[in-house]
């Protein structure tokens, strides 16, 4: 009999694992597999296991419904079927399972709760120092950040020219020595001087990473973890289809249990010369198949969109393709796919030499709002110039910026929308609106709920009437100071003071009679 | 023998001027007509006449070359044949001639002296108080504007609910007692209450507007006028065909000798119901049939733009259709249009309740650089709350915002360019630059010339390189604070600090061997 461990409860949507000992001969990755299958009161899920070295293999189930389960465990180097049987508790306060698209336009968790997105990139956070990783944590811990995106692989980018703390692959990388500014976009995309087995995974590069994400979903963070990028001097973005297939297969048996875990396909897919879109599909193919919590999956562009509308895709993860119009589409883009917006680069906060790291606060800020009243998702990023080249966006570590300041007053106002969020509603041409976004709302002529946006204007006041009758609550808010003003219960025609500046917004809630 | 007056020399561009005194009984603006005959040695020119009241009859001229010429004018209440002569001298120093375009980018005075657009919008400045007035001289005197867009007739508008100084017509208006902030716009396109003699103009109306063309044309501003508009409560938008020719006429009689008019046959063309597109081109007709010197013809839209492919339209005058992209399209515009584009209406830098009137100097100074790199002509306007209604963009008087001091500068940096004017250049993606319009320019790989500019962006620093051999003498423009630092000569590879900061533009002056 194996060597075989398992606990005897879990939290829903907590990961149930199972370890077991097995053979380390010939390259287990390729000649190993197993399958656990999991059976409750109200699912039946088959999950792949994983080789984790060292002669240990594991399953992971992340259970979805409270009660009790049994399974099943079968494998090419199991004689016998393992069995066992696991209770599953309640969520703890804090959990509320995986996000999940709630319609066309918004997210919620499993247990119904929305979900609010406020993102921020930091591409190899987990790929740096401990201290430096402990660092990040702590920014975390005191941002209103709820989704990070980051990578599985290692990034080769300016500003990104030190090795990554591991390597996803058994081997040895090229001598970096020789890389410079001046010089280091010739590595890219050459595999010389690599020694890597792209058929033998390294399990610390992976186990560290599944420390990140559950640090993450401790803290309430989704790990918008991207699988593939170009940003590549050690030839993992020029693997074959088959190594490209273990190394998804592979992410999803060691990942998919993780409740905060979205599957980003690539960062910047139309950036690698080495895939087609055959092999996004391929992958994202497998992503389906493999994955049976259908975790969210998105794939991100450089210049031109994936195609948004294909079934696959749960929400359209965008980088802005106009260096001065953008977020402002985010309804024309939703309306055109009808799948939920996150702006993944709008450009990021900070004084580097490239148009995509070098706006300010007060910008990043304007356009957290104006895609937020348009019920979209901003996501930040920090790119501020470092002595030590230690930016935000890549290595995590300190803020230095002024916009994440205000996201957590951003993220509080989001949550007084009633419903999952908010949807842009036209009123007049220079008015920025979001309305709940509830089927009632869009019946009635009068709404229950307004949001407006003044952003780059400075209107001394603005004039409202919607109706004679109806009795609204009116608060003004300045998005940048995070200030609101009670300005009363208003009726009719009337007119709200907004101090000729900047950056305010008009939140209206409908008085109930 | 009639009453007849001429003087025997003129300065060249400026006004020839023939009066004499004729029958007033009827309706001399419609029963009575004469002409003038000019000839020079380069030039033969028929000009139509006008009654100006009080018995009296006017023919103007502006010649457009040097030395001698003759005259006859003929009349259907003159007997005789009048002929004179008279001398044409040398310009003054100041006076360059009417503007004309110059190449399908670009404008310069008829003497060749190019000529960058810095405009401003004060719709009625010429039908207020003659105190105000001259307050708003010596407003336009301090200045960098070089155009101002004003109107004819009067306007019913929100902020401008007062009587004009005098009205186009004989008779009386509506008692506008009546009329509030609330229920003003009932008032627009209605005609009732008004008594006026649609054919029978009110000279002195007409006469205190030439004044005020010839005080722009001392002060080196053109005058870009406003035949019609649709915030009216006086029936002007709403004359007959016959009407509104005889108006056209009648302007184009009197005003097309001041050599700095432009003629902008509507102020938001689409906004007035009572006209069609047939309207619009038969008024062109006129004004191309009548007027001898074929002064610069646009026609400005609300929403939709005219067809300015059209052939009697002489430049693009654009309001944007968007509330956050506009001036960024002018090099987009211009490859449709092949004309230069005036951004006439692109928000005004002020804080009323209205979107086109409410972005701060910085937004509004932005704009004017984003275009003029680009090889676009901006305009600017000031809408500032006020006490008494009193705002620039319709009223002139005193100038309260930040962008009008910065413009004097940037026309300063405008004139460093060789030749006619910049003409947008694609370098990266991030970059607006502009490079001087001539065709050399475009032959060779490395222009003598370029202005980048970094808008909102906050560069630490740009890298650039040309090529390995060709010098540079590089200046840093802080656009908003108006300093310029030499950051010497430059080659190769080379990178050129900006201090991370916004609206900072690099200019490059290639260093003659």
């Amino acid at each position: 009999m194996m060597d075989f461990k398992f606990n005897d409860a879990v939290e829903k949507w907590d990961i149930y694992e199972i370890c077991l000992n097995g053979p380390d001969s010939g390259n287990p990755f390729l000649e190993y597999n197993l399958q656990g299958h999991f059976k409750g009161k109200c699912e039946s899920i088959v999950v792949d296991g994983f080789y984790d070295g060292n002669g240990r293999y594991k399953i992971r189930f992340m259970p979805s419904f409270e009660g009790k389960y049994a399974f099943e465990v079968k494998g090419n180097f199991i004689e016998t079927v393992l069995k066992g049987e696991f209770y599953v508790a309640p969520p703890s306060k804090e959990n509320h399972g995986p996000v999940r698209v709630a319609n066309e336009c918004h997210f919620a968790y499993d247990d119904g709760t929305p979900y609010y997105s406020i993102g921020t990139t930091c591409y190899v956070w987990n790929l740096q120092s401990d201290e430096r990783i402990a660092e990040t944590i702590e920014t975390l811990k005191n941002s209103a950040f709820n989704k990070i995106r980051f990578c599985v692989f290692p990034k080769h980018y300016v500003y990104n020219l030190g090795e990554p703390r591991s390597y996803p692959y058994v081997g040895s990388p090229m001598d970096s020595s020789v890389l410079t500014k001046e010089n280091f976009n010739d590595y890219n995309f050459r595999r010389e001087g690599n020694n890597f087995d792209y058929e033998r995974f390294n399990p610390e590069h992976f186990s560290h990473i599944e420390k990140c994400i559950a640090i993450l979903r401790d803290l309430n963070i989704e790990a918008d973890l991207i699988l593939l990028h170009p940003y590549d001097r050690w030839g993992f973005s020029m693997m074959t289809e088959k190594q490209d297939d273990l190394y998804i297969k592979y992410c999803v048996a060691r990942f998919a249990s993780y409740r905060n875990i979205w599957w980003s396909l690539a960062n910047e897919y139309d950036l690698i010369p080495h895939k087609s879109i055959s092999d996004w599909e391929r992958i994202a193919g497998i992503i389906c198949e493999k994955d049976p919590y259908n975790h969210l999956r998105s794939i991100h562009n450089c210049r031109p969109f994936y195609d948004h509308s294909r079934p696959w895709i749960t929400h359209c993860s965008i980088q802005r393709q106009d260096l001065y119009k953008h977020v402002e589409y985010t309804d024309e883009w939703r309306s055109k796919w009808r799948k939920p917006i996150v702006l993944d680069e709008i450009s990021y906060e900070g004084d580097i030499q490239h148009g995509w790291g070098n706006i300010n606060g007060q910008e990043l800020v304007r356009r957290f709002w104006e895609s937020a009243v348009r019920g979209g998702y901003p996501g930040h990023g920090e790119t501020f110039f470092h002595p030590e080249d230690v930016l935000w966006w890549s290595h995590g570590g300190k803020l230095h910026g002024e916009s994440h300041k205000r996201f957590g007053f951003l993220l509080k106002i989001m949550k007084e929308t009633p419903g999952f969020g908010l949807r842009q509603l036209s009123l007049n041409w220079d008015d920025v609106c979001g309305t709940a976004d509830d089927v009632n709302a869009f019946i009635k002529p009068i709404k229950d709920y307004y949001l407006f946006y003044f952003s780059f204007m400075c209107p001394t006041f603005r004039e409202y009437h919607f109706d004679d009758d109806t009795k609204f609550q009116v608060n003004v808010i300045d998005t940048w100071n995070m200030t609101v003003e009670d300005k009363g219960v208003h009726q009719g025609k009337f007119n709200i003071d907004l101090g000729g500046r900047q950056y305010m917004a008009v939140q209206m809630k409908k008085v109930k009679e």
